[in-house]
């Protein structure tokens, strides 16, 4: 997999991280970046993530085969159409965002021939935030969910598959519907539970928390913009899965209230076999 | 702080810890134990926590100035119990349990003169079992939360909150109730809450996970028979707890419900402020 020019339009903690693994790799004979903020592009570019940086996303993708767009999941879509007409001939476009199909629905049939977008989201986040935090193997071993529409060119497909694999990553195709359905119960959803946990501890009790208490409330720390936005994009499948969340709820209520040992100890029994499933 | 022998009932991760900690610092002239596991206390001694091993746990009551009960909290008050005619006079009892009312409740006014028990609870947990994980580090630093009740002697109460200070950590007294509702909180409702996450993630999904999903479900890896027991010893408070979260997840459905971005955003803000105040 090899690209004569990589873009990459946000060029934060994960935009970074692509630009530097694409340097270190090999992938492009060079790869250029544009940031909405001065400051995190000029020290991508000093950071040496960058070839080049751009302060018009437009010349990105005028120079790009292959963009992407890591940007908050409400502005990717926007993004793209603001674009469309700038880029190279044959572009393809994917992105890191964490919902995929409000991006595919506001795409869907509104891009100029000759451009294709290709919705992706690489499984690995950090709570941490910047180009500063950039690492090259970021990627490394994690898996990229890419979602494939009806009419996606199967040459458009190959190269952001190849692209991530390229990387160091596994690729998982699925619908962008699945994915959603999916990444709210195993992401969105621990977001949201983890920060409605954090929000309902008194400050006289901070001291009386320790490790559990912080290892179940790390999410929280996340970027409120971000995950607004994300929580919107995804609403029916997040609501799907807080009832799902709020039933098993229920359970541990019922069994509490009637002080039935057994029937809280095989809930925790069955949550901890799948816990134990996973490892790590 | 210095008694010439302190006992430990139960050495697994804790007990074990507490012992090793103490023979470091030499806080008794010798540690003596016991567990009902005999393997266990096998390995105890083999490893250096102990200096003498006890088949029957009389044997520990009875030779030692200070005993510390390291058992399930369901366990707790009834070995005590069990024990007080056995004990050393003047001895002081003391344990590590998650919850402290129920314990105090059961053994009111039924220990015999000249055995007092003073509850006492480590903030210093893991989610690994056993004296092979034991650490004479693992104190270092946490707090111990030290409960006396109306009638504890002084002289007792002194003795167990020094024991926790020369083992390296800092100890804070509060009623037994006040504690059980601020654990129910900080301890007891993260872990039904993770356990509940995990219990509703279906196998497809699993390798959609990531370590968002790993943190906020890694106390649903804990010893159900255990948890079980403190959920129960601690229903009312843990209960109220469980009202504070759910009108919490409330205000997050009815946001998501009318895609108000506003107000998710206002919530994760809450969420973030309250987390980030607590560190790593």
């Amino acid at each position: 997999m090899h690209v004569s020019t990589l873009g990459i339009i946000g060029v934060g903690l994960l935009g970074g991280s692509i630009a530097l693994a694409a340097r270190r790799r090999g992938l492009a004979d060079r790869v250029v970046g544009h940031d909405q903020s001065p400051d995190v592009l000029a020290q991508a570019l000093q950071s040496g993530l960058l070839d080049e940086a751009h302060d018009l996303p437009a010349a990105v993708v005028a120079a790009a085969e292959l963009t992407v767009f890591c940007t908050p999941v409400d502005c990717i879509a926007p993004q793209a159409l603001a674009l469309a007409a700038s880029c190279h001939q044959g572009a393809v476009l994917t992105d890191v965002g964490s919902t995929k199909a409000a991006i595919l629905r506001e795409l869907d049939g509104r891009l100029p021939a000759g451009v294709v977008f290709v919705g992706s989201h690489p499984l690995a986040g950090s709570e941490k935030n910047g180009p500063a935090h950039a690492s090259a193997t970021l990627l490394e071993g994690r898996l990229v969910v890419v979602t494939p529409a009806a009419d996606t060119p199967a040459q458009a497909l190959g190269l952001v598959c190849s692209f991530w694999e390229a990387l160091g990553a596994r690729v998982q195709t699925m619908s962008a519907d699945d994915h959603d359905r999916a990444l709210a119960l195993t992401s969105h959803l621990p977001h949201l539970v983890s920060s409605a946990l954090a929000g309902i501890l008194p400050q006289p009790l901070r001291e009386l928390t320790a490790s559990g208490f912080r290892d179940t409330t790390r999410l929280a720390a996340g970027q409120p913009a971000l995950w607004s936005a994300i929580f919107e994009a995804n609403q029916e499948p997040l609501l799907a899965a807080l009832d799902r969340f709020e039933e098993r709820l229920a359970l541990f209520r019922a069994a509490l209230g009637a002080a039935d040992r057994q029937a809280l100890e095989a809930l925790l029994e069955e949550g901890k076999r799948i816990r134990d499933g996973l490892g790590r």
